[in-house]
Protein backbone atom coordinates (compact mmCIF):
# COMPACT_ATOMS: atom_id res chain seq x y z
CA UNK A 1 0.00 0.00 0.00
CA UNK A 2 1.29 3.55 -1.17
CA UNK A 3 1.98 5.21 2.36
CA UNK A 4 -0.21 8.36 0.56
CA UNK A 5 -3.06 6.23 1.14
CA UNK A 6 -3.15 5.68 4.90
CA UNK A 7 -5.07 6.42 6.49
CA UNK A 8 -3.25 9.22 10.10
CA UNK A 9 -4.22 5.83 12.26
CA UNK A 10 -2.84 3.74 9.89
CA UNK A 11 0.55 5.69 9.69
CA UNK A 12 0.52 6.17 13.79
CA UNK A 13 0.37 2.42 14.55
CA UNK A 14 3.56 1.67 11.35
CA UNK A 15 5.23 4.24 13.39
CA UNK A 16 4.41 2.62 16.41
CA UNK A 17 5.82 -0.65 15.81
CA UNK A 18 9.53 1.55 15.20
CA UNK A 19 9.11 2.43 11.10
CA UNK A 20 11.09 5.58 10.96
CA UNK A 21 10.33 7.22 8.14
CA UNK A 22 10.33 11.25 7.29
CA UNK A 23 6.35 11.76 6.17
CA UNK A 24 6.78 14.13 3.30
CA UNK A 25 3.90 12.33 1.29
CA UNK A 26 2.40 10.26 3.83
CA UNK A 27 -1.55 9.98 3.97
CA UNK A 28 -2.73 12.19 1.32
CA UNK A 29 -4.87 15.16 2.27
CA UNK A 30 -4.19 14.55 6.37
CA UNK A 31 -2.40 17.78 7.94
CA UNK A 32 1.22 16.98 9.41
CA UNK A 33 2.78 18.89 12.42
CA UNK A 34 6.06 19.38 14.63
CA UNK A 35 6.12 18.35 17.77
CA UNK A 36 7.20 20.18 20.70
CA UNK A 37 7.08 19.29 24.26
CA UNK A 38 8.50 21.26 27.08
CA UNK A 39 7.94 21.56 31.29
CA UNK A 40 5.12 23.25 32.08
CA UNK A 41 7.43 25.66 33.62
CA UNK A 42 8.17 26.83 30.26
CA UNK A 43 5.04 26.92 28.68
CA UNK A 44 4.32 30.48 28.75
CA UNK A 45 7.56 31.47 27.60
CA UNK A 46 6.75 28.81 24.11
CA UNK A 47 3.53 30.13 23.71
CA UNK A 48 4.45 33.43 23.38
CA UNK A 49 7.31 33.15 21.60
CA UNK A 50 5.28 31.34 18.77
CA UNK A 51 2.46 34.44 19.33
CA UNK A 52 5.44 36.73 18.55
CA UNK A 53 6.76 34.69 15.95
CA UNK A 54 3.62 33.14 14.21
CA UNK A 55 4.94 32.38 10.58
CA UNK A 56 7.31 30.31 11.82
CA UNK A 57 5.39 28.58 15.04
CA UNK A 58 1.67 28.25 14.09
CA UNK A 59 0.09 26.73 17.19
CA UNK A 60 -2.43 23.92 15.68
CA UNK A 61 -3.08 22.22 19.37
CA UNK A 62 -1.70 22.48 22.33
CA UNK A 63 -2.44 19.40 25.17
CA UNK A 64 -2.70 19.35 28.85
CA UNK A 65 0.40 19.04 31.08
CA UNK A 66 1.72 15.39 30.61
CA UNK A 67 -0.95 14.62 28.29
CA UNK A 68 -0.43 11.71 25.34
CA UNK A 69 -2.86 13.60 23.29
CA UNK A 70 -4.68 16.54 21.85
CA UNK A 71 -7.89 17.48 20.30
CA UNK A 72 -6.34 16.73 16.78
CA UNK A 73 -4.15 14.06 17.07
CA UNK A 74 -5.63 11.31 18.54
CA UNK A 75 -3.21 9.02 18.62
CA UNK A 76 -0.53 8.71 21.19
CA UNK A 77 2.04 11.23 21.15
CA UNK A 78 4.94 9.36 23.15
CA UNK A 79 5.07 6.59 20.58
CA UNK A 80 3.02 7.28 17.30
CA UNK A 81 5.50 9.63 15.52
CA UNK A 82 8.36 8.27 13.80
CA UNK A 83 11.23 9.17 15.47
CA UNK A 84 12.16 11.97 18.17
CA UNK A 85 14.64 14.23 19.60
CA UNK A 86 15.41 14.51 23.21
CA UNK A 87 17.15 17.56 24.51
CA UNK A 88 18.92 18.58 27.52
CA UNK A 89 19.92 21.84 28.53
CA UNK A 90 19.88 22.91 25.06
CA UNK A 91 21.54 20.00 23.98
CA UNK A 92 20.43 17.19 21.13
CA UNK A 93 20.98 14.13 23.61
CA UNK A 94 19.07 11.63 21.28
CA UNK A 95 16.81 10.21 18.76
CA UNK A 96 14.45 7.97 19.47
CA UNK A 97 11.61 5.55 18.13
CA UNK A 98 9.34 6.74 21.24
CA UNK A 99 10.12 8.07 24.39
CA UNK A 100 7.36 6.51 26.72
CA UNK A 101 10.08 6.43 29.01
CA UNK A 102 11.17 9.98 28.76
CA UNK A 103 7.81 12.00 28.59
CA UNK A 104 7.31 13.99 31.83
CA UNK A 105 4.53 14.37 33.70
CA UNK A 106 4.71 18.15 33.92
CA UNK A 107 5.57 18.32 30.11
CA UNK A 108 3.07 20.52 27.69
CA UNK A 109 3.11 19.50 23.94
CA UNK A 110 2.66 21.53 21.15
CA UNK A 111 1.77 20.58 17.85
CA UNK A 112 2.99 23.44 15.23
CA UNK A 113 2.19 23.58 11.58
CA UNK A 114 4.13 21.81 9.00
CA UNK A 115 4.42 22.74 5.67
CA UNK A 116 3.80 19.45 4.25
CA UNK A 117 0.80 20.49 4.46
CA UNK A 118 0.38 22.68 1.03
CA UNK A 119 2.50 20.54 -0.50
CA UNK A 120 -0.35 18.38 -2.04
CA UNK A 121 -1.82 22.41 -3.21
CA UNK A 122 1.48 22.76 -4.83
CA UNK A 123 1.40 19.75 -7.12
CA UNK A 124 -2.05 20.36 -7.97
CA UNK A 125 -0.99 24.04 -9.34
CA UNK A 126 1.63 22.38 -11.30
CA UNK A 127 4.43 23.18 -8.78
CA UNK A 128 6.68 20.02 -8.47
CA UNK A 129 8.39 19.22 -4.74
CA UNK A 130 11.39 17.54 -5.82
CA UNK A 131 11.89 15.37 -2.39
CA UNK A 132 8.48 14.24 -2.83
CA UNK A 133 9.78 13.49 -5.96
CA UNK A 134 13.09 11.34 -4.64
CA UNK A 135 11.16 10.01 -1.96
CA UNK A 136 13.22 12.05 0.65
CA UNK A 137 13.08 14.32 3.33
CA UNK A 138 12.79 17.91 2.93
CA UNK A 139 16.53 19.93 3.63
CA UNK A 140 16.19 22.57 6.40
CA UNK A 141 18.36 25.18 7.54
CA UNK A 142 19.04 27.16 10.28
CA UNK A 143 19.38 31.06 9.22
CA UNK A 144 20.89 34.11 10.52
CA UNK A 145 17.49 35.25 10.78
CA UNK A 146 16.75 36.35 14.77
CA UNK A 147 12.78 35.52 16.19
CA UNK A 148 11.24 37.69 18.06
CA UNK A 149 11.86 36.81 21.58
CA UNK A 150 9.98 35.67 24.36
CA UNK A 151 11.13 35.53 28.64
CA UNK A 152 13.73 32.91 28.09
CA UNK A 153 13.52 32.05 24.46
CA UNK A 154 15.49 33.20 21.97
CA UNK A 155 16.70 31.59 18.31
CA UNK A 156 17.20 31.71 14.56
CA UNK A 157 14.26 30.78 12.09
CA UNK A 158 14.73 27.41 10.17
CA UNK A 159 13.14 27.28 7.02
CA UNK A 160 12.45 24.86 4.66
CA UNK A 161 13.46 24.76 0.84
CA UNK A 162 12.11 23.52 -2.25
CA UNK A 163 13.75 24.10 -6.07
CA UNK A 164 11.15 26.02 -7.94
CA UNK A 165 11.23 26.49 -11.80
CA UNK A 166 11.27 30.43 -12.05
CA UNK A 167 8.25 30.54 -13.62
CA UNK A 168 6.50 28.98 -11.19
CA UNK A 169 7.67 31.11 -8.07
CA UNK A 170 4.82 33.49 -8.00
CA UNK A 171 2.49 30.21 -8.42
CA UNK A 172 4.12 28.31 -5.49
CA UNK A 173 4.04 31.75 -2.84
CA UNK A 174 0.16 32.47 -4.04
CA UNK A 175 -0.49 28.58 -3.62
CA UNK A 176 1.45 28.53 -0.29
CA UNK A 177 -0.37 31.43 0.61
CA UNK A 178 -3.60 30.40 1.02
CA UNK A 179 -2.12 28.14 3.89
CA UNK A 180 -1.24 31.19 6.38
CA UNK A 181 -1.40 28.42 9.52
CA UNK A 182 1.29 25.81 7.87
CA UNK A 183 3.57 28.78 7.42
CA UNK A 184 1.59 30.22 4.58
CA UNK A 185 3.55 32.03 1.71
CA UNK A 186 7.45 31.76 1.40
CA UNK A 187 9.66 34.15 3.46
CA UNK A 188 12.22 34.45 0.78
CA UNK A 189 12.79 33.64 -2.69
CA UNK A 190 16.49 32.81 -4.24
CA UNK A 191 19.56 34.09 -2.48
CA UNK A 192 20.12 31.65 0.38
CA UNK A 193 23.01 33.73 1.77
CA UNK A 194 21.04 36.14 1.91
CA UNK A 195 19.47 34.58 4.88
CA UNK A 196 22.85 33.46 6.41
CA UNK A 197 22.92 29.76 5.10
CA UNK A 198 26.19 28.97 3.65
CA UNK A 199 25.47 25.99 1.61
CA UNK A 200 22.67 24.28 0.41
CA UNK A 201 24.37 21.20 -0.39
CA UNK A 202 24.73 20.92 3.68
CA UNK A 203 21.54 20.93 5.16
CA UNK A 204 20.75 21.15 8.85
CA UNK A 205 18.55 18.87 8.75
CA UNK A 206 16.85 16.59 6.61
CA UNK A 207 18.26 15.66 3.14
CA UNK A 208 19.84 17.81 0.16
CA UNK A 209 18.25 18.25 -2.72
CA UNK A 210 19.69 19.43 -6.41
CA UNK A 211 18.35 22.92 -7.67
CA UNK A 212 18.50 22.58 -11.33
CA UNK A 213 19.06 25.12 -14.26
CA UNK A 214 16.02 27.34 -14.01
CA UNK A 215 15.05 26.30 -10.56
CA UNK A 216 15.42 29.33 -7.69
CA UNK A 217 15.50 28.35 -4.27
CA UNK A 218 12.16 29.00 -2.10
CA UNK A 219 12.14 29.17 1.39
CA UNK A 220 9.42 28.57 3.83
CA UNK A 221 9.26 29.63 7.46
CA UNK A 222 9.79 25.51 9.43
CA UNK A 223 7.97 24.59 12.59
CA UNK A 224 11.61 23.12 13.80
CA UNK A 225 12.17 26.62 14.70
CA UNK A 226 10.70 25.88 18.32
CA UNK A 227 13.78 23.26 18.35
CA UNK A 228 16.50 25.56 17.17
CA UNK A 229 14.81 27.82 20.33
CA UNK A 230 15.57 25.33 22.91
CA UNK A 231 18.85 24.82 21.44
CA UNK A 232 19.74 28.42 21.29
CA UNK A 233 18.50 29.04 24.66
CA UNK A 234 19.80 26.24 26.62
CA UNK A 235 16.47 24.65 27.99
CA UNK A 236 16.72 21.94 30.89
CA UNK A 237 14.50 19.24 28.77
CA UNK A 238 12.42 19.21 25.88
CA UNK A 239 11.21 16.06 23.67
CA UNK A 240 10.72 17.47 19.83
CA UNK A 241 9.86 15.40 16.53
CA UNK A 242 12.65 14.52 14.23
CA UNK A 243 13.12 16.93 11.71
CA UNK A 244 10.89 16.00 8.75
CA UNK A 245 8.95 12.95 10.89
CA UNK A 246 5.97 14.37 11.75
CA UNK A 247 3.20 13.63 13.81
CA UNK A 248 0.23 13.04 11.61
CA UNK A 249 -3.15 14.79 12.67
CA UNK A 250 -6.88 13.62 12.33
CA UNK A 251 -7.56 17.09 10.53
CA UNK A 252 -7.64 17.61 6.81
CA UNK A 253 -4.87 19.97 5.09
CA UNK A 254 -7.88 21.86 3.34
CA UNK A 255 -9.08 22.84 6.94
CA UNK A 256 -6.23 25.15 7.06
CA UNK A 257 -6.83 26.53 3.30
CA UNK A 258 -8.42 30.02 3.25
CA UNK A 259 -10.74 31.51 0.24
CA UNK A 260 -8.91 33.99 -2.13
CA UNK B 1 -8.20 71.32 21.45
CA UNK B 2 -10.27 68.67 19.74
CA UNK B 3 -9.59 65.18 21.92
CA UNK B 4 -8.78 63.86 17.98
CA UNK B 5 -6.19 66.11 17.75
CA UNK B 6 -3.73 65.18 20.53
CA UNK B 7 -1.14 63.05 20.66
CA UNK B 8 -1.11 59.46 22.68
CA UNK B 9 1.17 61.11 24.98
CA UNK B 10 -0.68 64.30 25.59
CA UNK B 11 -3.83 62.60 26.15
CA UNK B 12 -2.23 60.21 28.82
CA UNK B 13 -1.32 62.81 30.60
CA UNK B 14 -4.86 63.98 30.91
CA UNK B 15 -6.16 60.44 32.40
CA UNK B 16 -3.17 60.67 34.63
CA UNK B 17 -4.41 63.96 35.74
CA UNK B 18 -8.17 62.68 36.75
CA UNK B 19 -9.86 62.72 33.54
CA UNK B 20 -12.14 59.85 33.16
CA UNK B 21 -13.48 59.57 30.17
CA UNK B 22 -14.73 57.24 27.08
CA UNK B 23 -11.66 57.61 24.37
CA UNK B 24 -13.77 56.85 20.92
CA UNK B 25 -12.59 59.28 19.04
CA UNK B 26 -9.78 60.33 20.84
CA UNK B 27 -6.22 60.53 19.08
CA UNK B 28 -6.90 60.24 15.51
CA UNK B 29 -5.00 57.81 13.64
CA UNK B 30 -3.42 56.21 17.23
CA UNK B 31 -4.51 52.77 17.88
CA UNK B 32 -6.41 51.96 21.40
CA UNK B 33 -5.85 49.03 22.93
CA UNK B 34 -7.83 46.63 25.77
CA UNK B 35 -5.98 46.22 29.46
CA UNK B 36 -6.36 42.78 31.28
CA UNK B 37 -3.82 42.67 33.98
CA UNK B 38 -3.77 38.85 35.56
CA UNK B 39 -1.41 37.44 38.15
CA UNK B 40 1.53 35.40 36.45
CA UNK B 41 0.09 31.92 37.82
CA UNK B 42 -2.88 33.02 35.19
CA UNK B 43 -0.79 34.15 32.09
CA UNK B 44 -0.90 31.12 29.98
CA UNK B 45 -4.14 30.54 30.50
CA UNK B 46 -5.37 33.81 29.51
CA UNK B 47 -2.60 34.01 26.57
CA UNK B 48 -3.61 30.32 25.34
CA UNK B 49 -7.70 31.63 25.56
CA UNK B 50 -6.62 34.72 23.48
CA UNK B 51 -5.01 32.18 20.82
CA UNK B 52 -8.04 30.51 20.87
CA UNK B 53 -10.33 33.38 20.87
CA UNK B 54 -8.54 35.19 18.22
CA UNK B 55 -11.05 37.73 16.76
CA UNK B 56 -12.16 38.38 20.11
CA UNK B 57 -8.55 38.77 21.95
CA UNK B 58 -5.90 39.74 19.57
CA UNK B 59 -2.89 40.16 21.57
CA UNK B 60 -1.12 43.39 20.26
CA UNK B 61 1.22 43.54 23.10
CA UNK B 62 2.49 41.55 26.88
CA UNK B 63 4.34 43.01 29.35
CA UNK B 64 7.14 41.23 32.06
CA UNK B 65 5.58 40.57 35.67
CA UNK B 66 5.02 43.66 37.30
CA UNK B 67 5.91 45.55 34.45
CA UNK B 68 4.11 49.37 33.96
CA UNK B 69 4.82 49.88 30.49
CA UNK B 70 5.13 47.82 27.43
CA UNK B 71 6.96 48.02 24.00
CA UNK B 72 4.25 49.82 22.48
CA UNK B 73 2.22 51.77 25.52
CA UNK B 74 5.03 54.44 26.55
CA UNK B 75 2.86 55.72 29.28
CA UNK B 76 2.28 54.32 32.83
CA UNK B 77 -0.52 51.18 32.75
CA UNK B 78 -1.36 52.00 36.45
CA UNK B 79 -2.46 55.48 35.48
CA UNK B 80 -2.62 56.47 32.17
CA UNK B 81 -5.89 55.34 31.22
CA UNK B 82 -9.01 57.04 31.86
CA UNK B 83 -10.15 54.39 34.29
CA UNK B 84 -9.82 51.31 35.69
CA UNK B 85 -12.29 48.19 37.03
CA UNK B 86 -11.00 45.78 39.05
CA UNK B 87 -11.54 42.34 39.66
CA UNK B 88 -11.69 39.94 43.26
CA UNK B 89 -12.48 36.28 43.05
CA UNK B 90 -14.20 37.10 39.55
CA UNK B 91 -16.46 40.27 40.46
CA UNK B 92 -15.63 43.97 39.87
CA UNK B 93 -15.52 45.22 43.40
CA UNK B 94 -14.18 48.95 42.52
CA UNK B 95 -13.86 51.62 39.29
CA UNK B 96 -10.70 53.69 39.98
CA UNK B 97 -8.77 56.02 37.95
CA UNK B 98 -5.48 54.91 38.47
CA UNK B 99 -4.55 51.86 40.34
CA UNK B 100 -0.96 52.76 41.53
CA UNK B 101 -1.37 50.96 44.78
CA UNK B 102 -3.45 48.12 43.32
CA UNK B 103 -1.12 46.90 40.65
CA UNK B 104 0.64 43.82 41.95
CA UNK B 105 4.37 42.93 41.72
CA UNK B 106 2.73 39.53 39.44
CA UNK B 107 0.94 40.86 37.49
CA UNK B 108 1.25 40.36 33.86
CA UNK B 109 0.05 43.33 31.58
CA UNK B 110 -2.05 42.21 28.15
CA UNK B 111 -3.23 44.72 25.74
CA UNK B 112 -5.58 43.40 23.51
CA UNK B 113 -6.88 45.03 19.94
CA UNK B 114 -9.87 47.52 19.87
CA UNK B 115 -12.79 48.27 17.15
CA UNK B 116 -12.03 51.71 17.84
CA UNK B 117 -9.13 51.29 15.79
CA UNK B 118 -10.68 50.55 12.27
CA UNK B 119 -13.19 53.47 13.04
CA UNK B 120 -11.16 56.30 11.40
CA UNK B 121 -11.51 53.70 8.00
CA UNK B 122 -15.34 53.43 8.47
CA UNK B 123 -15.60 57.03 8.57
CA UNK B 124 -13.23 57.63 5.78
CA UNK B 125 -15.75 54.80 3.73
CA UNK B 126 -18.39 56.61 4.61
CA UNK B 127 -19.86 54.18 6.82
CA UNK B 128 -21.11 56.99 9.75
CA UNK B 129 -20.16 55.87 13.84
CA UNK B 130 -23.22 56.94 15.78
CA UNK B 131 -21.44 56.54 18.99
CA UNK B 132 -18.81 58.89 17.68
CA UNK B 133 -21.84 61.58 16.57
CA UNK B 134 -22.53 61.53 19.95
CA UNK B 135 -19.74 61.49 21.44
CA UNK B 136 -20.72 58.67 24.16
CA UNK B 137 -19.38 54.86 24.35
CA UNK B 138 -19.56 52.67 22.12
CA UNK B 139 -22.39 49.90 23.39
CA UNK B 140 -21.23 46.64 24.51
CA UNK B 141 -23.44 43.17 24.71
CA UNK B 142 -22.36 40.27 26.60
CA UNK B 143 -23.75 37.74 24.53
CA UNK B 144 -24.72 33.85 24.78
CA UNK B 145 -21.84 32.89 22.65
CA UNK B 146 -19.26 30.68 24.38
CA UNK B 147 -15.77 31.03 23.91
CA UNK B 148 -13.61 28.42 23.38
CA UNK B 149 -12.20 28.16 27.10
CA UNK B 150 -8.21 27.27 27.94
CA UNK B 151 -6.79 26.21 31.34
CA UNK B 152 -9.29 27.78 34.49
CA UNK B 153 -10.53 30.16 31.80
CA UNK B 154 -14.01 30.24 29.51
CA UNK B 155 -16.90 32.84 29.08
CA UNK B 156 -18.77 34.18 27.30
CA UNK B 157 -17.97 36.58 23.48
CA UNK B 158 -18.64 40.40 24.68
CA UNK B 159 -19.58 42.42 21.40
CA UNK B 160 -19.40 46.00 20.37
CA UNK B 161 -22.31 47.18 18.21
CA UNK B 162 -22.72 50.21 15.19
CA UNK B 163 -25.91 50.64 13.40
CA UNK B 164 -24.88 50.60 9.71
CA UNK B 165 -27.40 51.63 7.32
CA UNK B 166 -28.47 48.43 5.57
CA UNK B 167 -26.55 49.50 2.06
CA UNK B 168 -23.41 50.19 3.54
CA UNK B 169 -23.12 46.69 5.44
CA UNK B 170 -21.09 45.40 3.12
CA UNK B 171 -18.90 48.35 3.26
CA UNK B 172 -18.30 48.73 6.86
CA UNK B 173 -17.78 44.29 6.52
CA UNK B 174 -14.91 45.23 4.28
CA UNK B 175 -13.26 47.90 5.79
CA UNK B 176 -13.15 46.87 9.17
CA UNK B 177 -11.81 43.05 7.61
CA UNK B 178 -8.84 44.96 6.77
CA UNK B 179 -7.93 44.89 10.38
CA UNK B 180 -7.67 41.34 11.54
CA UNK B 181 -5.78 42.34 14.38
CA UNK B 182 -8.50 44.91 15.86
CA UNK B 183 -11.35 42.27 15.63
CA UNK B 184 -12.00 42.44 11.70
CA UNK B 185 -14.78 42.17 10.14
CA UNK B 186 -18.24 41.93 12.21
CA UNK B 187 -19.37 38.25 14.19
CA UNK B 188 -22.79 39.28 13.52
CA UNK B 189 -25.40 41.33 11.86
CA UNK B 190 -29.17 42.20 12.32
CA UNK B 191 -30.29 40.06 14.23
CA UNK B 192 -29.38 40.80 18.09
CA UNK B 193 -31.57 37.87 19.82
CA UNK B 194 -29.48 35.03 17.95
CA UNK B 195 -26.39 35.87 19.79
CA UNK B 196 -28.13 36.13 23.33
CA UNK B 197 -28.81 39.82 23.56
CA UNK B 198 -32.14 40.54 24.67
CA UNK B 199 -32.52 44.49 24.46
CA UNK B 200 -30.35 47.01 22.46
CA UNK B 201 -31.26 49.73 24.54
CA UNK B 202 -29.59 48.06 28.03
CA UNK B 203 -26.24 47.21 26.62
CA UNK B 204 -23.77 45.66 29.54
CA UNK B 205 -20.94 47.95 28.97
CA UNK B 206 -21.16 51.67 27.48
CA UNK B 207 -23.91 53.69 26.33
CA UNK B 208 -27.09 52.88 24.24
CA UNK B 209 -27.44 54.20 20.78
CA UNK B 210 -30.41 54.35 18.39
CA UNK B 211 -30.80 52.01 15.64
CA UNK B 212 -32.79 54.05 13.35
CA UNK B 213 -35.02 53.32 9.82
CA UNK B 214 -33.05 51.57 7.34
CA UNK B 215 -30.36 50.83 9.76
CA UNK B 216 -29.30 47.40 11.03
CA UNK B 217 -27.17 46.52 14.55
CA UNK B 218 -23.88 45.22 13.35
CA UNK B 219 -21.72 43.30 15.95
CA UNK B 220 -17.81 43.04 16.05
CA UNK B 221 -16.04 41.02 18.52
CA UNK B 222 -15.05 42.87 21.74
CA UNK B 223 -11.68 42.98 23.82
CA UNK B 224 -13.51 43.48 26.84
CA UNK B 225 -14.55 39.35 26.21
CA UNK B 226 -11.16 38.71 28.60
CA UNK B 227 -13.07 40.53 31.38
CA UNK B 228 -15.87 38.54 31.00
CA UNK B 229 -13.87 35.50 31.11
CA UNK B 230 -12.33 36.91 34.45
CA UNK B 231 -15.50 37.07 35.98
CA UNK B 232 -17.04 33.94 34.26
CA UNK B 233 -14.16 31.91 35.91
CA UNK B 234 -13.78 33.34 39.52
CA UNK B 235 -10.64 34.39 38.75
CA UNK B 236 -8.73 35.57 42.04
CA UNK B 237 -7.21 39.32 41.12
CA UNK B 238 -6.87 41.13 37.84
CA UNK B 239 -7.16 44.54 36.84
CA UNK B 240 -9.04 45.52 33.37
CA UNK B 241 -9.74 48.49 31.89
CA UNK B 242 -13.00 50.42 32.29
CA UNK B 243 -14.85 49.06 29.11
CA UNK B 244 -14.37 52.21 26.44
CA UNK B 245 -11.47 53.57 28.49
CA UNK B 246 -8.55 52.01 26.36
CA UNK B 247 -5.25 52.38 26.80
CA UNK B 248 -4.10 54.32 23.73
CA UNK B 249 -0.70 53.17 22.06
CA UNK B 250 2.20 54.92 20.57
CA UNK B 251 1.43 52.36 17.18
CA UNK B 252 -0.89 53.72 14.22
CA UNK B 253 -3.99 52.60 13.26
CA UNK B 254 -2.35 52.12 10.15
CA UNK B 255 0.09 49.69 11.42
CA UNK B 256 -2.98 47.14 11.58
CA UNK B 257 -4.04 47.43 8.58
CA UNK B 258 -3.55 44.79 6.01
CA UNK B 259 -3.58 45.38 2.18
CA UNK B 260 -6.28 43.80 -0.02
Amino acid sequence: MDVADLTPAQARERFRSGERKPTAGWCRGWTQANLIAVPAALRYDLLLFAHHNPQACPVLDVGEPGAHATALFGGDLRTDLPGYRLYRDGKPVADLDRVTEEWREDLVPFLIGCSFTFERALLAAGVPVRHLELGTNVPMYVTDVACASAGSLSGPLVVSMRPVPEALVKTAAEVSGRYPRVHGAPVHVGDPAAIGIGDLARPDFGDAVEVREGEVPVFWACGVTPQAAIMASGVEFAIGHLPGHMAILDVRDDDYRVED
